[in-house]
């Protein structure tokens, strides 16, 4: 079995949301799985410096502009929830825990979790938020609420948080591919071609 | 005629190298003139609170990494110059210089400039360095020197860096197309598609 692409990103990643819609479909295509890693893209932030995109003087603007074209050129839904930036704790550690129990009922609430965000500008930071997006994915909502907070699902997301910045992880979406790291959802073109290929 | 791709940059930006590689064929191939437009990035980091990144935790070491797949890709050589990061100063305003005279000239010499600091690693900061790539394209060497550092040549780059701030433009390589603003060598192919269908 050839090695997963490892897909890393915050929930609160426009960028990570837009990659998100295409990700699965570019592994099912190369005949490589593909394993969601959410993190905390702060953490990396207090690394790197860096602050989430919109507060910066003239790259916001830009980004919000792009994010909405690059939406619309993938023919996906955008529209920025309210609040952002927002911190994605709870998503994230909501994650973790359901794959803990079953991949595919995690990675379904990441879709939902991205789609209720940037697809419908929704607010996603809270409990009751979150559980309202799980149930119709089967998820018991009270199993979710109370998974999200027990310590192995907290240092579980930790874990994860350090793990990327470890391996060089610093911004959303990230990708690594047979131990290659490609950044941005403006490398998917790439990633494609690096699989075909076997690199270049 | 349609109004001409803007193609905004930086002498010391590895991706604005990598970019004047390629942005003249596309112009040719959409029927679109290019102009060439030097800024200092610094300028505008100063407003962003940016800094280069090969000088960023976590990012430096990605963009290295990427500089040299994204070359090889295209098929360009790469070489890091040293020093780096350099301040393109005297580039800048021999561009402008040469540009108030003949255009063609002025791309030669920007093109002369970019070969030398990211396809040979050279140091292009030095004016003696500066006459020795001018001279075979038939410049003459007293002449840019002098030239570059008039005070109406040096009001010049000031102006075109303070445009580019004025007008959002934050990052190397940087396009405008129609009035519609592109961050990026990995964006070519989004500028490409916007001219064929007129924006999606």
């Amino acid at each position: 079995m050839p090695a997963p692409i490892e897909f890393w990103f915050d929930f609160s990643s426009p960028y990570g949301y837009l990659a998100s819609t295409r990700i699965d479909a570019l592994g099912a295509r190369q005949g490589r799985e593909v394993v969601w890693r959410p993190f905390l893209l702060g953490a990396a932030f207090k690394v790197t410096g860096q602050k989430p995109l919109t507060e910066q003087p003239l790259r916001g603007p830009y980004a919000l502009h792009d994010f909405v074209r690059s939406a619309r050129l993938l023919g996906v839904p955008f529209k920025m929830p309210e609040p952002f930036p927002f911190f994605a704790l709870g998503a994230s550690r909501g994650f973790y825990w359901l794959e803990g129990h079953d991949t595919g009922q995690a990675r379904a609430f990441a879709r939902a979790v991205y789609a209720a965000a940037f697809g419908e500008g929704r607010d996603v930071t809270k409990p009751a938020a979150l559980v309202e997006l799980a149930r119709p994915l089967g998820i018991a909502a009270d199993a979710l609420a109370a998974g999200s907070f027990t310590p192995e699902t907290k240092e579980r997301l930790r874990q994860e948080t350090d793990q990327a910045i470890a391996r060089g992880i610093f911004g959303s979406p990230f990708f690594i591919v047979d131990g290659e790291p490609f950044w941005g959802h403006d490398r998917l073109e790439h990633i494609e071609r690096w699989l075909k290929t076997g690199g270049w």
